[in-house]
């Protein structure tokens, strides 16, 4: 296995990492969880088992989605960041965001999401922090989101603001 | 000149035209607008002069934007809508919308203007009609907005709902 790393430029100490896919992984934390050490991934590949990212969404209580219609949302989405890690080789997903733009001026955050156990250890604010960064480097800088009431606070903490200068977030659904 | 009409499904009477290149062009309205008559289109093309994109949103006092970076936007919208007259064979832009979106369950709306010349006359509610018209055809069912304060009645006759079960809409600027 062609297999190289590099010290990304972060405050902590992380590494850059190169694998036979070609995808580019950042190994992001390692975490101890249930005195069990976890080696925390992250990867923007839009290649993500769509079987584990709706046992993901169903380990947090979302309603299902057809997986067709998944497919196609992520392969039109700007941005997916996945967090997994390694289980005997095997990719374990246990976080996900993804980021739907015009590549330009604005960005809209759908779908984030920590699994349960891993919730409370900083990985969705480690998440939330990459997406920015990747989005500010296409000089983005329009990023939104819509929160649910429980998750206001940690956005918040992450510098998103509510409604800047009384402008609303509105939703038209079908009736 | 290959040109041909079709009458469209739709209350009142509209017609889809198909001119040489290749550009689906609807007519929406006939409009006295200071007793002179406007034929007013639609269309759903991207091939939008950036300059004449720029004068309507002037008209409106936007601030002005890069057009590198509006062209990069323009390439990246799932969906754009212009309303245009012709004067003497030239498109005269008089309104424009553009979304985002994963082509699949979102859509978020941006820019949406109607020059002040023709406000008023139930354009921009036309506009937005049919913008949502087209991503149902999509089966796009969470169709999302940003709107600024003078505008949230507009967009609440058109069904659109603040804050549904507390959802917020939040914004992350760079500092």
């Amino acid at each position: 296995m062609i297999f190289w790393k590099l010290f990304f430029n972060s405050n902590k100490k992380t590494r850059l990492e190169k694998n036979t896919d070609s995808q580019n992984i950042l190994l992001i934390r390692n975490l101890n969880n249930k005195n069990k050490i976890y080696n925390i991934y992250l990867s923007t590949t839009k290649n993500i088992n769509l079987y584990e990212l709706e046992k993901l969404c169903d380990s947090v209580g979302w309603v299902k989605r057809p997986l067709k219609k998944v497919k196609i949302a992520l392969e039109n989405s700007f941005l997916t960041i996945s967090l997994f890690y390694y289980n005997e080789n095997k990719k374990k997903l246990i976080g996900f965001a993804r980021v739907t733009s015009d590549n330009s001026f604005n960005a809209t955050i759908w779908d984030v999401v920590i699994h349960p156990d891993f919730q409370g250890q900083g990985l969705g604010k480690e998440l939330m922090k990459q997406v920015i960064k990747k989005l500010r480097i296409y000089d983005i800088s329009t990023i939104t989101l819509f929160a649910d009431p429980q998750v206001i606070k940690f956005y918040r903490h992450l510098g998103f603001i509510i409604d800047p200068d009384g402008v609303k977030g509105m939703f038209w659904y079908p009736l």
